[in-house]
């Protein structure tokens, strides 16, 4: 009961702050009140930079801004897409963050983002429902002699049901990014506590690793060649998660699958280790990188995997769009199964691979 | 063995970073060069902004950047003391975060900051130890109507050693940071994997949270007046933490510190609470908040609580410094039994805060 009034009063203020008010933007830095989203979705920024002689907001194209009566610069941006957008400021020329957001990593830097709430859509929102954790995990890769982190996320059972294994996602990063995207931009745990509180997904493990390795003794053809990072997985990560976390270590219980450049790494690491995956997806990328051979795929797909998934926004570049719906048309031609989502109205952005995680993850393990 | 020579590989990778080259910040973003830490602790930074009409760094005081021959804004600082340092740009006047490093949150807002390594100091890297995990823990704040976030550290063997519990330090953060400060800024996670590791201190859990709190009905007198925090930390935190985490629940095994505001804070809520702490820290900040009526220190406290603990920096101003010195006077009067800390030549700053903890922790859970 008590669950229902949060419920009820988290579902009141969403929809009054998506229909009626302009609110500070919940990628702000506490207390700071710009940039404001309107509810047509347009966005207020105002930023003090008295020294300044221009400046402007980089989101989804230049907006100049100009000087209010008390000296501060400001601009109100066309409407925005749904969903979370990187942002910079264009001061002088120079493209810096807005000391206003959050910082996050993306396109290889750290970049401000803002996150245009969406109408009566709460998959991705922190909901009355049990919580998952996501855990920090360090791990040594004798491989590449360092170091390295990833983040799991323990389904809200987890610490409970003490004598339970639990089957594992392998949820990739794409390129720029790395791996707290999925945490952070993705919402990865919402959405995974949403869908498990509603029964829609098995509670499952899902592992977020950085997607790059460097081992001295392998020379990388490109950034499509996935040998060094493929060892890492195979070698390193999964034995250490299955040694660390009550997982069901096996084939049937153990699927990956990425964004982008984590979509072709999935694949390529898949269809390399049938013996390790048999659940499969890529959002925004799929099947091998570019300028590689692709391996062959025929129906005998259809016996070794119970899953395979692919997705991509209907608004990618016609570039990216074709890459993915190019790769549907050889699995449809070649008489292999799979999912293909289009994510309507998306770019190459977070809202598409929110949305694919949201309709891949019900999918998993279940037979 | 193994652990041998990779501990013998790490520090002799230390030892040559510190001793004998420049090195990219450790504290850069993936793959970005600059700055540069030289073996004298100078900083080199080179930037970017060909539009920029004037552009300078400011890292513990302004340095001007000039343009080489490349048309980069270029300049070497003085030497810096070790540890960790905020710093940004200031392009055309305006104040921005380095586009090359990564960003805390500190001082209200997100900033770049440098890791300036000190030769021969270890126990806050990441060494070849057993690790534990920092766990992103989410609860709902009836009081304050809202979730909240908390990251718990829990220590190497807590997953493995399923029948044991485990006493818990909550360790709060200072004005204008937020929970995250403690792990990315502090190494929290490094100082306890390496003390618990060599036996100086016992295995604990740690929890960061958020240290500001708003109550609808509850209006502060000032920044030091805790009571709205103090009511979700004893009502809401700790039980949370003793329902979701393997803890010793009582007062024997519950200690209490925190940085600068945070040791305020500490010192408050403990001596309101001496049913529920006896363990209690205050670094760069302890007793009640100035502008407050002061509790009553007696010796009577000596058998309240098994450790007091208040520490500063030798370098912190004048003003902090005397706060932390009058307190420790006040004590000593007073008869109350404590330990005083004093951090060599370090600044109000997370160097001192680093060792302070690593001062502290092997002091707590003791008797």
């Amino acid at each position: 009961m008590k669950k229902t009034i949060y419920a009820l009063c988290m579902a009141a203020a969403l929809f009054s702050v998506n229909a009626f008010a302009q609110e500070s933007a919940s990628t702000n830095i506490i207390g700071k009140e710009y940039p404001k989203v309107n509810p047509d979705r347009t966005v207020m920024f105002r930023v003090d930079a008295p020294t300044a002689k221009s400046v402007a907001v980089d989101l989804g194209g230049r907006h100049q801004m100009t000087r209010n009566a008390a000296g501060q610069w400001e601009v109100t941006t066309p409407a925005q897409t749904p969903g979370f957008h990187y942002y910079g400021l264009i001061i002088d020329g120079v493209k810096v963050s807005d000391p206003n957001s959050q910082q996050f990593f993306g396109g290889g830097v750290m970049q401000s983002g803002i996150e245009i709430p969406e109408v009566a859509v709460d998959y991705y929102l922190d909901k009355d429902v049990p919580h998952g954790e996501v855990r920090m995990q360090r791990y040594w890769s004798e491989l590449t002699k360092s170091w390295r982190v990833c983040y799991v996320y323990v389904p809200p059972c987890y610490d409970t049901n003490l004598s339970e294994r639990y089957p594992v996602l392998y949820l990739l990063h794409g390129a720029g990014e790395d791996e707290t995207g999925w945490s952070t931009q993705g919402k990865m745990y919402n959405i995974m506590d949403n869908l498990i509180d509603e029964g829609s997904a098995v509670p499952m493990i899902v592992v977020m690793d950085h997607g790059v390795a460097n081992i001295p003794d392998i020379k990388l053809a490109s950034m499509f060649d996935f040998t060094a990072y493929e060892k890492v997985v195979i070698e390193e990560l999964i034995p250490m998660i299955d040694s660390k976390y009550r997982t069901l270590a096996d084939r049937e219980n153990r699927g990956i699958c990425g964004l982008s450049l984590g979509g072709f790494q999935s694949w390529t690491i898949a269809m390399n280790n049938r013996d390790k995956f048999s659940w499969l997806g890529g959002f925004s990328g799929s099947g091998k990188g570019p300028g590689t051979t692709p391996d062959l795929y025929d129906a005998s797909l259809n016996k070794d995997f119970h899953l395979m998934f692919i997705s991509t926004g209907t608004k990618e570049s016609p570039q990216m769009y074709a890459t993915v719906k190019n790769f549907h048309d050889i699995l449809v031609n070649a008489g292999v199964k799979h999912v293909f989502f289009q994510s309507a109205g998306t770019d190459h952005e977070w809202l598409t691979w929110r949305r694919s995680l949201y309709k891949f993850a019900p999918m998993l393990f279940k037979k």
